[in-house]
């Protein structure tokens, strides 16, 4: 490799002073305008480097922001860093990106690395079975400013950005019941995640308000799998009498349910109104098209980053505000829509 | 925030010299295991970090990899990324991750961002109108590995990782002639990119091998977007002659043409036969399911890390391998077969 250009390099190079240099680069307005030009010219032709480095030392300042997601190969997820590194990029911060692959010991040593990596902040969505934030400590103590969003936990510490889930649910659970439904199961994901016990919640209330009872047999606790889609297919299909609506946690496995259930001759939404969750692309493919909740996974991130960065430049103490909730809306479209509703 | 740690107030805390301490976080083998695991302990309790940051000063090395995508919020991309992530971090690499949002100039300035934060490599996919590399300049002459992947530009200081575009392009080509199609059209992406041009030759090679003539009323160039499969669908429904098969070259653009033929009355695979381009979830949810080739993104993303890493830890030179090439097969499903030869 060769060797570093400095700044005394390029000042050889223009025969002025190393000072002169270094203010031009910082555009010092002591520099006049040509020379600032000429200096940055020479600058790139010679492959300077401004010395991030050395200055992030100097400022403790790493303009970093770590991100740790369950599973980088998401609809949803990938929605959400999309809109963050849109945010960071004009705000000139990086995105360190890293998965858990939905396993707690993945996350604690992601976190380790961010911490010894230096970031800034952290944005954080858990992995599947983390149960406590005790990895997250030193961060806390550190006045690391920590963001969670979508999945977060319950944490008194903790600042998150979700949408409500309960409500969302409650709105496709009472659309399904407008429709005519009456006898209606929730295909949900693990209860271990505070998302979708919420969701279950938001399912339980709206039966409540209508007068149907609820028992723990109208659950179908899942993955969320293409494969779980099938499998809570077959039982509803084992199901006397059969339920007449569903709901279910993510579109993938709503898609794959309904495929199963249109296959073994049942017809959608006559038979069984069918919701889904988040808004994917594959609810305008399937037939008939899936009505779900739509998520705002870039807004999600872009209101993360922005948090964040409002944070470190001191205009708002992110403890202060506990959670921010941003609103979801049901999409109806013809798997649940029985009198000709649908938009 | 807190004043930070250092290995001296941990040498305090427990009695012994820094050396002692220094060593026992540097796994030296002078310092007993009893020893280390004490001030493993400390460390962790007190809130050391480690110095990442002084000790990459010192090696010259930051231990990132920096990669810039055309859009995050893509299905191919985001399988890359997790390929990417996974390798990276069993090797301790950090991820720095931004998005060119298809633009050269966006392209320009994340890669001066990449340089100024002293990446160890980059990985590129190169936006929509980038005609040249120049931007990418200060890493060739410095000797910073860079790969491109996917979609690559044409300079001969570069090593890309691609799948063979014009031989897939072939075989969806050959396919669709075999199953009885004659009158065939190509729905291409932007003929500035590279990998388009190629898929469009793969196209022409397999009609002229089956002596089939090509025009250029054969092509239809879009941006492959849903809105583009939309309108490709209703340029083809004004042929005359129809043609008989089609091959798209993304599933997005497939499935939406395929969706527009179908609700005008035109039977799939029989009147026309449909093959698209990545093998998306999508292709399994569309009804008939859509035959497309298989496109090895996560193993695209592995390939790239492992190379650099190799190429960093001095165990190959980037620059002997030009070009990886990674296998990609056709998948053939119910939107292309009108023999039976489904598997």
């Amino acid at each position: 490799m060769d060797k570093e250009t400095t700044i005394y390099d390029i000042a050889k190079e223009l025969s002025i002073s190393p000072t002169t240099v270094s203010r031009g680069l910082n555009d010092h307005p002591a520099v006049n305008k040509k020379t600032r030009q000429r200096i940055y010219e020479a600058a790139t032709l010679m492959g300077y480097r401004s010395n991030t480095f050395a200055s992030s030392l100097r400022k403790q300042r790493t303009n970093t922001i770590g991100v740790i997601v369950p599973m980088l190969n998401s609809n949803f997820q990938s929605s959400v860093l999309a809109g963050m590194e849109r945010v960071a990029n004009e705000a000139g911060y990086n995105l360190i990106i890293s998965q858990s692959l939905e396993t707690v010991q993945k996350e604690i040593a992601n976190a380790k690395t961010m911490f010894d990596n230096r970031v800034d902040g952290l944005l954080v969505s858990i992995a599947y079975d983390t149960e406590n934030v005790d990895h997250f400590e030193p961060f806390f103590s550190r006045g690391i400013p920590l963001l969670f969003y979508d999945r977060v936990p319950e944490h008194k510490k903790c600042t998150s950005i979700v949408i409500d889930n309960i409500q969302a649910a409650y709105k496709a659970t009472a659309h399904l019941i407008e429709q005519g439904c009456r006898n209606l199961v929730h295909i949900s994901g693990s209860l271990k995640v505070n998302l979708y016990q919420e969701r279950l919640k938001g399912f339980k209330y709206a039966l409540m308000d209508n007068n149907i009872s609820f028992s723990d047999a109208c659950v179908i606790s899942t993955n969320l799998s293409v494969e779980a889609g099938i499998s809570a297919a077959q039982q509803i299909l084992q199901m006397d009498p059969m339920p007449d609506g569903i709901f279910v946690s993510n579109d993938t496995c709503a898609v794959s349910c309904l495929k199963t259930l249109s296959q073994a001759g049942i017809s959608i939404p006559n038979d069984v109104a069918i919701v889904g969750f988040n808004n994917d692309p594959i609810t305008r493919i399937v037939e008939p098209n899936l009505t779900s909740i739509n998520y705002p996974g870039e807004e999600m991130g872009e209101m993360a980053v922005r948090s964040l960065i409002n944070y470190l430049d001191g205009a708002s103490d992110v403890a202060i505000t506990n959670t921010i909730t941003l609103r979801s809306e049901l999409v109806v479209r013809a798997s649940s829509t029985r009198k000709g509703e649908a938009s």
